[in-house]
């Protein structure tokens, strides 16, 4: 490995949330800068990586090589692939790695993976020593665009998913373009879907752009830092307006609802349902609801959905291979989400593309009778 | 139960910290209050209360009684008591309750017990939907003056004593003075140690009036209200000066690096050592260290030991039943410890009775030389 790095031009988001602001850098090659871009703002010269085992063959050894030539020491710790990892025992294994590995005040616990990754270990890092450095190395595209800049970390518990967290604000977070490239094709999907969204929340523009440039985000180059690096900016805008989701930030759970639902109900199984597809469902599920109570045109619904199964992603209930629960249970789930506020439901709801607003009085029979009718079983 | 319940005269600290302010009140017959107070001051009218099997029998009903009078509805779990409940299970089971009782945002968790259970309570309150409302009822002296405030939660793990962890300020703290009287002594006194503490650091008068009236404070009355109020308002300043324990804050641990190691050394089995007696032989020893470095008279040490003595307190190594592993096994537990930046030691020092002071560059040379002459084993 060459210690002498030359730094190709990567696109800089930074997220001013005072004596918690941080830089998004996004680019190609940026695993190979790492070590340098973490010395050149962290005091400590130890990290501890966490990573999963599709991840690591790939790009651990370049990233503790390069943390190695920026004087950065670093212990790994390799972990199951996929949904089931963000559990206590795991957040267990990786607060003792982290402890083992003595990681003071000033060091950094870096996760180099996706969201699952993202979302354990910055927990682990949130709660270590009541508080440790974290680099976020997302390694996905929902990872790059959405879970790795905000600070929302957690696991999840039979009661349903990231019911169980804290805030905790990364220190840095590098979105390598060039990595996505080993992604499947599935997954990068799945991560289109969260782009998709921030469009569909408030950018009619930049959704019309992903319409008519979305197989150029796919095949990599400038769109794909573009959308990457817009989607950033919109995360990090609502993040900033409301860093503890109390109010406008429940607007990126655009499609969430829904889609948190579907992914309990396959018992977070990734052969039949991944997030992302989860959020695709949602979000023209919410479209549809929305039309539904007379918000919006049942046109808008009808866009959003051609979009998303244009780039081959599931749209409907009935994509989900193998059967679903009933109606009432998906309800139930829905309950138990966390966007529930004194028993009355709380959605995002729409009143056309790129018009979404919280809406947080929904009837519960209304959802209920919508979800019997999308879903006939 | 009584729905009416007549407000006696309590004490009231008030911990200003912004949107994090709260209220700590210090009375007689606060847990036949408790639902009153909390309805006062929390919008959700459901609560989860955690607690040990000690303090079931004595204080459940009551506390249950008294919430229902206010119209909140409770459901409750009785844990071991103990040191070791303060583990990554048991929060689990913590968070597993209270989402099972389905606390929402605003609704409470509350910690009926000692620092165990506030600690441990007080994490799953901080991680649970990433925070939930979270209400203190202290029953033991030393989690009434010193655990119940400030906002440090925690568990263990084998790596070492609340290694794991968040700061999740409370929103209101009942400290009923009456239970006090179902504490076993061994446990008052230790909690005592504390109350002792706050003098050492910095309340020359409060410490000389604790030599005096002890005894009042032990057999309860007004001198013991008076001083867990004492108590209560030092830790508050200090909290206020450093939530978040990067400087003044560490003041607090004057006794607890030794003690620490002590409590490690010994399994945290509370048949030889519980924590507050940790402390008291960990003060002694911090100002026989720091007369030791010539920083303070010798005098000031055997005073501090005479009265931890006189009121019945460890203030020996040797005064710990058992044998106690070598001195580099105690060093080792005291690297562990979280009060190390990069590298060097920080202790508490002292320049005499009730003049501590922070020092972070004590050569870890000189500690190994004073344990191995106190502890020639
Ligand atoms: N914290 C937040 O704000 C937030 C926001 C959205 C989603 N999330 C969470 O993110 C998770 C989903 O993230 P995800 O989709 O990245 O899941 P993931 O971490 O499971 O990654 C998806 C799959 O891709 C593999 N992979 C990742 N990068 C790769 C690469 N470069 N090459 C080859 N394979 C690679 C992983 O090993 C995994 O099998 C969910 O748990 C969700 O709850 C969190
Ligand atoms: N968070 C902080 O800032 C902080 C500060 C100091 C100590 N601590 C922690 O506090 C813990 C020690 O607290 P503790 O001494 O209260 O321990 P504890 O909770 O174990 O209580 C001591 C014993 O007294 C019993 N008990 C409590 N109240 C009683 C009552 N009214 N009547 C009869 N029995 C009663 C308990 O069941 C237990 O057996 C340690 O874990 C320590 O790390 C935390
Ligand atoms: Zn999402
Ligand atoms: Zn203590």
């Amino acid at each position: 490995m060459n210690a002498i790095v030359s730094a190709p031009a990567a696109r800089l988001v930074h997220v001013p949330l005072g004596e918690r602001a941080y830089d998004i850098l996004i680019g190609s090659g940026l695993i190979e800068r790492a070590g340098h871009e973490i010395a050149a703002r962290l005091k400590g010269r130890k990290a501890a990586i966490v990573t999963d085992e599709n991840v690591a063959p790939l790009y651990l050894d370049a990233l503790v090589a390069s943390l190695e030539a920026a004087g950065i020491v670093s212990a790994s710790l390799v972990l199951p692939a996929g949904e089931k990892t963000k559990s206590f025992e795991h957040l267990m294994t990786v607060c003792d790695a982290v402890l083992e590995a003595r990681i003071e005040r000033n060091d950094a616990v870096i996760a180099l993976g996706g969201g699952v990754i993202g979302d354990l270990s910055g927990f682990a890092a949130g709660i270590v020593r009541r508080g440790l450095r974290f680099v976020q190395v997302p390694t996905s595209l929902l990872s790059q665009v959405d879970s790795s800049v905000g600070g929302k970390t957690g696991i999840n518990t039979r009661h349903g998913k990231n019911l169980v967290g804290v805030f905790h604000q990364p220190d840095l977070v590098l979105a390598d373009t060039d990595v996505l490239n080993t992604l499947s094709d599935r997954e990068f999907r799945a991560g289109y879907a969260e782009v998709a969204k921030y469009g569909l929340i408030d950018k009619p523009d930049f959704f019309a752009w992903l319409e008519a440039n979305w197989r150029q985000v796919f095949a990599g180059g400038v769109e794909r830092a573009e959308a990457i690096a817009t989607s950033c900016q919109a995360k990090s805008d609502v993040v900033v307006a409301d860093e503890r989701e109390n109010g406008p930030r429940a607007l990126l759970n655009l499609g969430h609802t829904f889609g948190h639902a579907l992914e309990a109900a396959t018992a977070y199984d990734s052969r039949r349902l991944v997030h992302g597809e989860g959020v695709a469902i949602g979000m023209v599920l919410a479209h549809e609801f929305s039309a539904r109570l007379n918000l919006a045109s049942p046109d808008d619904a009808k866009r959003v959905e051609a979009h998303l199964k244009t780039v081959g992603l599931p749209t409907r209930m009935d994509d989900i291979p193998g059967d679903l629960p009933p109606a009432e249970v998906l309800m139930d789930a829905i309950g138990q989400d966390k966007k529930v506020k004194g028993g009355k439901l709380t959605f995002i709801l729409t009143h056309g593309i790129a018009q979404s607003f919280v809406a947080d009085d929904v009837p519960s029979s209304e959802v209920l009778s919508f979800l019997k009718e999308k879903h006939p079983r």
